[in-house]
């Protein structure tokens, strides 16, 4: 298979992921250091210790995060059609979270949690080499469970996208896997992406048998694929991936992706950046783009190079969601 | 008078404003001139009208702003010391707020508002020219009352600096009187800036009267200094200030500054900028470096040049308050 058709779903994809609002604040490697955080990777932390982290960062901007939501604000500034399921509190926070959800034209209709605690918050803190270390408070993300999965909107969705955070919420993954089922019964697809290395780390043996049984599209880059594996490199990763699912996307950075499936390999160069500014969001926007390109008919290499386009966007200013309207520019670089 | 000596006092600047959180997003002419926004300027709006353009504006970051407090972090980032009154809600805004201005060294102890409208909030239409437009919600800013204003903190800052956006809400006129009062009475310099040219426009007479009276230092740039005194050019306005308060400093955009007292007159250029992308908070960083080489015994024209400085750096980025120590921008530019 190359591509998904186009048939009579009426939505693109449906993402389901952990509902964040970051708050992005630059610091340097020392401030790591020494609280002992783990460069570029998701680290989970509980109430208490998001406020005393959240008390001496530095000045901060707020702005709606949480990885497949970022992927969805994409493919809709591609044009696509999207919905999202994911759990805020109705809390300001959470009206942020669904204002700007919302204000981009994808379908979130999760309903909140009136009790509990509060929306998540993400702490995320650039280096001055751009790269982001995130800290995570889950919240009400984690109130996420099987009853907020809707068949009807995973039975219209052509493509059922997840991220492999949702594995770390006791009941998200119940509602993971409900999703996975329903969009299989409708003849749809599933997608998922392995979201961080730590990620993996914590969840190895159940995301390798995912990818065996319940995946047809994996998104991940060169230390989540090496570490879903345990392997030493990139093309160990590559042998081990291919027949597993269908089609697998793995980013390299700099070093742009490869977008395989059983028949097709293709090594994608990066598009150029003029500066890269902060990395937050970059694997999300590359599926975004991935994900558009396949839903409207484009073979794998086109839609890798959308996924390239959007993610170069990301990464050259502060905050995880496109400023720059995605449907002109991939229009501007692909004709 | 040159500067303000540096005396037994313990603080350099208290600023007094309405205390407010900015939701900035990117927008084109089009969308204001639709909804009949005034380019440039700030209006007030109610909750209803908030709550209605939040729904359409595009996707947003929400940050710390208000007027003064912007120009507080500013001279605390020039290694100022530097107190806030204003009010907020006890509100996840409000706390995104107060976190703010305490994690830059400001000292910030006006009592949240328990009840009431929520934590204020500013609508920032950034157009492509960098220009920003301003719509406000006061909310709980409105609330601050003279029961806020501390004489003991009046009493230890050298100056107490006040916006003229206070003269909006009712009861912080009265506020503003009184922290002029007591700095007045503790032998302390008052300073205000004009803010706006609409906010000139709603309460000229009073300004005039204010300035003729109760100001040592006033602010203003091009746009409202001639609107203060209704002349048709920046040279009749000059002819008008002088002589009316010790100092003067008036900013020009691109143009630079014009600082002036009874005995000096200097013009200043505008420092280079790489890009502008977003002109808020130009303004308030002004004050703040020409606040902060005041108090710390700096000649008018080298005031000038910080303040030329601190606005340089924050019109570079998106976003009201430094991204970058200004400490450290001053002495590499000044030596």
């Amino acid at each position: 298979m190359a591509s998904v058709p186009p048939d009579a779903a009426s939505l693109d994809v449906v993402g389901i992921g952990n509902a964040i609002v970051d708050v992005l604040s630059h610091t340097d490697d020392a401030f790591l250091i020494e609280r002992g955080l783990a460069k570029g990777a998701m680290t989970l932390i509980d109430a208490e210790a998001a406020d005393r982290l959240y008390a001496c960062v530095g000045p901060a901007v707020e702005c709606s995060g949480g990885s497949a939501a970022n992927t969805m604000a994409g493919i809709a500034s591609l044009g696509g059609t999207g919905a999202y399921i994911g759990k805020v509190k109705d809390d300001q926070l959470g009206r942020v979270f669904r204002r700007d959800i919302h204000v981009v034209g994808v379908a979130f209709d999760t309903p909140p949690a009136a009790d509990g605690p509060s929306t998540a918050r993400c702490l995320v803190l650039v280096t001055p080499d751009a790269l982001r270390t995130l800290q995570t408070y889950l919240g009400a993300s984690a109130e996420l469970g099987p009853e907020d999965i809707d068949p009807a909107t995973i039975g219209r969705a052509r493509i059922t996208y997840l991220e492999g955070y949702l594995w770390d919420p006791p009941r998200a993954k119940e509602a993971f896997l409900k999703a996975a089922r329903i969009a299989h019964e409708a003849g749809r697809k599933v997608a998922l992406t392995l979201s961080d290395p730590l990620c993996v780390e914590r969840h190895r043996a159940e995301f390798v048998d995912l990818v065996n049984h319940h995946v047809d599209i994996l998104f991940a880059n060169e230390a989540e694929i090496t570490s879903l594996y345990q392997v030493a490199d990139f093309e160990s990763a590559l042998r081990q991936v291919r027949g597993r699912c269908e089609i697998a996307a793995l980013t390299r950075s700099e070093k742009g992706s490869v977008v395989l499936s059983a028949e097709e390999f293709h090594v994608l160069e990066a598009e150029p950046v003029e500066a890269v500014v902060d990395t937050t969001g970059a694997g999300d926007l590359y599926a975004a783009g991935f994900l558009y390109g396949l839903t409207h008919g484009h073979d794998l290499a086109t839609s890798g190079r959308m996924g390239g386009i959007a993610a170069a966007e990301v990464i050259g200013h502060i905050g995880a969601r496109p400023e720059t309207p995605l449907a002109a520019l991939v229009k501007k670089k692909l004709g």
